[in-house]
């Protein structure tokens, strides 16, 4: 059988981030300047699909470690909003994400802060686009074409592309230095993912995959239950373990998949008590862990710190939603009712 | 048949509004006074579950009409990640909205809020809570005990809160004033709501349910599937037409219900296409609406601006999913699984 384009992307992704870690930081470097001559009181990232998912990352990684707030864009009051709205991007380091760099209302997102003086960085695979054209500053994500309507490569050079800035911004010379493991690191993910996966090939009859991460993986999480969605066309959604037992714990059926990004860290008490609760409820826990233990895994390589992990972390949910699909007979390269790229407003 | 806890607190709703209305503007104007005096460049919004939704709402309503970008806090950075978070809050009005003013995550956003010299407001039905300890000003949300786990009344109250801070914020007397009518909007839309809502009784066996809104109606569409969801013990999710059309619509199924929040405005085109798109998959829509038009049709009262629909759009959500949750021989005031007050951090 031919590999899939989505198998031949997930598997280019370690040769795709060698390629952005060659230049990243050159690109970045006017960005370091700007920041320091006018230091941000906050980031606000604008962004649509996956990489809405690769903003979640920043939204923890940039709080935590560079210590700005990080506001998710409402893109809509940019676009079909934007005559009656007033708002004003001051005081912001902007990032926009987008694969095509086409998508509009990302698009209008920078126009605004450009309006408001506030500096923005565009982070897309395409230095061309428009987005491009509208940022003060563009980082290429260097993932050559994604070909692929779900996207994988791209998400993780976007990952990337985010812990590079966070570095640079914080003058971590050691933590831009540790982003070249980063390739190799990938590489055996995805060894590990393609060896582990058919241990939940029991899942293939579920109408509902439920993911859980915290912190910087409740990116991954979320990111996990895109893919699941995307390609399997079932329903899946990524929750905190905190907002899981504040609601949607309620709907969660006897015999339900939860895949559970455990890579450790403080998270961990959290993701425990929640994963008994839906124990409780008779839910099928998997484990995507660099650590043993019981139950099914999807093993990721060890020996990263927290922050990095969720770039190797979303491979195994890559490789599990497509496997997940071709059990299910269906076309991973082209999902019913999808499009590459999104021009809605 | 007794009357539900639930059913009795959804039909409290007008009194309670009116009970916040008659002090809202006295205890807003502190915290007017505080902002005069120092301009906040954006707002952070700390909150989980059903205020989860609300903070929605204070993004699109003060992000359009105060002008300023509204970031919803992630709650973790300062409880499970607190001892490794850098995170510092500058230059932003913080708001903390909880029902029970006891969500110490929460708390833990508006003492960092504190730190960082960034004034706080709590917005809870607990004055006494740590919540409002913790803030610099507070918003008694005068809802009366809420006994039901589902929140209902709270929730109306903090939109209102948020609209009268909007109002204040922008010195905007008119609005204030126009406030005054939602006692009455809100009787009228709890009337039509009972009215109305067994025209949907078609959707008690679905497993799947889906809420469309754009705007400040984003926060209802996800309002909605929260109460769904926690009543009736099925998947509901709620979704921006945008977003919905980046990867979720794969997994739409014939027959899914699908709740569309239209209220005019500029959202209707995006609306019309993702239902279109929706359709195309064999999804069953049906409205909640002012206007009349095709298929099914929850009404709200005609007449209020778009900002203010919020308020009453939410009521045909409500006993929508209290009567499809008897429907289901389900008991409202117990949901299997949930508690009132979640503590997780």
């Amino acid at each position: 059988m031919a590999v899939s384009v989505l198998e031949s992307e997930i598997r280019e992704q370690p040769e795709a981030v060698e390629r952005l870690l060659a230049r990243v930081e050159d690109d970045l470097r006017p960005l370091g300047a700007a920041v320091e001559r006018r230091p941000p009181s906050y980031v606000l990232v604008a962004a649509r699909g996956t990489s809405d998912n690769a903003a979640r990352y920043a939204q923890y990684l940039l709080g935590g470690r560079l210590g700005l707030p990080v506001a998710l864009a409402a893109p809509s009051l940019t676009s079909v909003y934007a005559e009656e709205s007033h708002l004003r991007i001051r005081d912001a380091l902007v990032i926009g994400i987008s694969q095509s760099g086409r998508s509009p209302d990302v698009v209008e997102v920078l126009r605004v802060a450009r309006a408001g003086g506030s500096p923005s960085v565009a982070l897309t695979n395409d230095p061309e686009s428009p987005l491009a054209a509208a940022a003060d500053f563009v980082v290429p994500l260097c993932a050559g074409p994604e070909r692929a309507v779900a996207a994988t490569k791209t998400y993780t050079a976007s990952l990337v592309a985010l812990a590079a800035l966070d570095a640079m911004l914080r003058g971590a010379r050691e933590d831009l230095d540790r982003l070249h493991a980063l390739p190799s690191v990938l590489a055996d993910a995805v060894q590990l993912a393609f060896a582990d996966v058919a241990a939940l090939d029991g899942h293939a009859a579920a109408r509902h995959v439920l993911s859980l991460g915290r912190g910087v993986n409740l990116a991954t999480a979320f990111e996990l239950a895109l893919k699941v969605r995307e390609l399997c066309a079932v329903v899946a959604e990524g929750f905190s373990p905190a907002d899981i037992l504040h609601g949607p714990i309620a709907a969660t059926a006897p015999g339900t998949p939860v895949l559970v990004v455990d890579v450790g860290g403080p998270a961990r008490e959290s993701l425990a008590e929640a994963v008994a609760a839906l124990e409780a409820r008779g839910a099928a826990p998997a484990r995507i862990t660099d650590v043993a233990g019981d139950g099914p895994v999807l093993r990721i390589p060890r020996g990263l710190p927290e922050w990095l992990t969720p770039i190797p972390a979303i491979v195994p949910g890559q490789v599990y939603a497509l496997h997940q699909a071709t059990l299910r007979g269906l076309d991973v390269d082209r999902p019913a009712g999808l499009t590459k790229v999104t021009t809605t407003f």
